[in-house]
């Protein structure tokens, strides 16, 4: 039954012959191109093809690349900056420089020339290649990488020389991963990474094996294929770089993402199905179905509205979650009770808070210094004097005014005093707005519709 | 300044010398009855005053007296509680029966006839003396009782010896203490004893020596005059019986009721006034005003209303406490929240909460178990198919309807489900009510009205 889906699942997932084709004709004339370049300019620098088009274990329809432009030790951190981009610029034809730890170059290449014909082609739904051209170091040892970019020739070595007719197994477990929704390191996402996908199938041998391992995690799994790990990692999963003994590849995995993987895993060795890898689209949700779910639900909704600040997501997501967080504290600092909050973020971005209370009485208590000191004590009594202090286990206490009785007068006033991210704090410093309960129908976005959709759950899930 | 405030105190509560008078021609002539009936039944009995009035620490007005019937230690328990209710009811022309740790008799009397004219006199706003009659054995040593009131010959013996010449500052200490509302030991108030009044007399020796030395305190003051106390106490205040090395005779006195002291102490140094003795009466909160407090608190105010258990107060107070306790923590596990709460208690008992929170959504989290306990998290999502659970910090979670959205429903249907001592789980058993807000103006109760203008400090306070 898995094995009948995994091969339906493998005809959808695997390149064909002329993808794969395409993919090394660009790939190829890149480096060739890289080569040349480095020539002209009298360095020994090597283009080199990493990621998991160099592994094959590519997903089709994948058009995303990484080629390395590989320098001497010898050459200086400035010369390898300004050479490499140098060549990258030269190599592209059309780029955005881009940055991580280093810079480097993000190249969009549209079509590939066929070698005989000389004429553009175009595979089926091809919609173009993003490449990023990515100047490192060639060192001898991955111990003595200046910085992380020069790691990755080393795992594509270590990768290449064992994943050698288990590719499939690794398309597999990708698309799985994606399928529910925990593919993709990033820190919007905080899912399992590709080298991480070829690493399990590396330890476990094959999609149904690792899916059948999974489901027996439990959280602090600890591999270690090379039994050479040095540190103690404090993550859910900690897997053991084989190319570096102290580093967790694994590090960037949320509980609730590993999770996720143990929850699916489980799932799908008991009704093993096509939708794990293929889940059906959500809808966006409509006006009427947000105004049921209020209604059923009687919470209040609030959604801080604000223009997303143009950085990329790695910058934009951990600001987001921290933003979240910090508005969940301020409003808990005043009393009030959050049920449950989301993100969600494209031209604009939102801050979903679901409250369980939003709205407070005008009394609150103010709990002042213990009786017997009697220094402390005298001044509170003064400066209260009006609102009665009362004793109350030991302590004076009064009644005084709240400041703050609705959730949405606070956000409207406190927000800016929130501690969160410096971009995420100047967009909100540019403007932002609290819509409550059905106003938040004026966001149309269909993506953030979808988003809300998930948010409530109403949506068909094959499993769980 | 202060001293002057004393005398005019001591002019008000200073029993005259008729009253003295009135008061031993009663005792005397209790003591000798029992005496007489005593030797009709050929047992050695004595009869003994005891308590303030033995040691002439009484205060003006006061009518309730202790007078023991103390037997030798060679009589059994059985012959004590016969003989010595006997005696009793003998001398008492009105009485009930009642019981401590023994039974004894409460005697009415109404007034005394003058020894020489015959007529009874009854002196200025007499209102009858109530005498509590109580057998005990007249035991070798402290060490020796058989039950707490044994005890009390000795507390007497030890303050008669000690308390001459400092008669009045007794009386002004427990003028003091009753006009702060923390005089007494019953459980109730949670208080200061007459006893421990005297025993500070005794070791600070004046009433604003006292007060000197308690503005000062802090929590877990220790005194114990006759230096041999035996054992740890856990209680803000201890004071060592001198009669009794492992007694602590302020056991009973609560932490705000300390507090209280502490309070009062120091803000009579800084202001001494006669309010401290006499504070102005209170008067009953009227309809509009209780109207006014909702409207400016805006919190809701819930009242359990039940009769009153036909039990002694040392009996009720306690269940009425953990009544109100276990009514708060029923509240909170349904997520709802008390600003504040009181007990009060007439002809019928009512049970204040003053919500903060006393509405919630529709929904409410149910958190499941770990994702990883597979068992368990099989029967969870069988369970909640329907509510769709979710993963959140590692464990299934779903949103389920909430029972109870209003507090009021929920004290409504599960207030019996409360863990109440016996005669209130009885009272509230045969039927109760929740008022809410306004309804609450249906108790007109006069005694209840005070109560509540103090529990909203609606009343000018002259200290603090």
């Amino acid at each position: 039954m898995s094995r009948k889906i995994c091969s339906q699942v493998l005809q959808k997932i695997k390149p064909s012959k002329s993808e794969e084709k395409a993919l090394h004709r660009l790939t190829n004339r890149i480096i060739t191109q890289i080569d040349a370049a480095a020539k002209e300019l009298g360095v020994e620098v090597r283009g080199l093809l990493v990621g998991s088009a160099a592994r094959n274990t590519w997903i089709s329809g994948d058009r995303d690349l990484d080629i390395f432009i590989t320098f001497p030790e010898s050459v200086t951190h400035e010369e390898l900056e300004s050479l490499g981009l140098g060549i990258a610029k030269k190599v592209a034809p059309k780029y955005e420089e881009r940055y991580a730890e280093h810079p480097y170059i993000r190249a969009f290449f549209e079509g590939i020339p066929d070698e005989t014909s000389g004429r553009v082609v175009i595979p089926k739904g091809f919609q173009g290649y993003r490449v990023d051209l990515v100047p490192c170091f060639r060192v001898s040892d991955p111990s003595a990488i200046r910085s992380a970019v020069d790691r990755t020739p080393f795992h594509n070595e270590y990768v290449k020389n064992k994943i050698k007719g288990l590719e499939d197994e690794v398309r597999l477990l990708k698309q799985f991963l994606k399928g529910i929704g925990v593919y993709g390191a990033e820190l919007k996402t905080m899912g399992f990474s590709g080298y991480l996908c070829e690493l399990l199938i590396i330890k476990y041998n094959s999609f149904l094996d690792v899916v059948q391992s999974v489901s027996k995690w439990h959280r602090n799994v600890i591999i270690d294929i090379e039994n050479h790990g040095t540190l103690e990692h404090d993550t859910p999963l900690v897997i053991i770089d084989p190319v570096d003994p102290s580093r967790n590849v694994a590090a960037a995995v949320s509980l609730d993402n590993f999770c996720t993987f143990v929850d699916a895993s489980r799932e799908f060795l008991k009704k093993p199905g096509i939708h794990f890898f293929f889940p059906p689209p959500v809808k966006p949700l409509t006006d009427k179905e947000l105004a049921q779910e209020l209604k059923h639900r009687k919470t209040e909704l609030l959604a801080v509205v604000f223009d997303t600040p143009n950085v990329v997501d790695d910058i934009l997501y951990p600001q987001l979650y921290k933003a979240v967080r910090s508005i969940e504290e301020l409003l808990h600092r005043n009393d009030f009770r959050v049920f449950r909050s989301g993100i969600w973020s494209g031209v604009r971005s939102v801050i979903l808070l679901e409250m369980e209370v939003a709205t407070l009485p005008n009394v609150k208590k103010h709990i002042g210094p213990p009786v017997e000191s009697s220094i402390h004590a005298e001044k509170f009594k003064i400066k209260y004097a009006s609102q009665h202090p009362y004793i109350q286990d030991g302590r004076y206490v009064v009644d005084i005014s709240r400041e703050y009785t609705k959730a949405k007068d606070l956000l409207k006033s406190k927000l800016k005093t929130c501690g969160v991210g410096k971009h995420v704090s100047e967009a909100i410093g540019k403007g932002y707005r609290v819509l409550k309960d059905a106003q938040i129908a004026k966001i149309e976005d269909k993506d953030f519709r979808i988003f809300l959709r998930k948010y409530f759950r109403k949506y068909r899930r094959m499993r769980g």
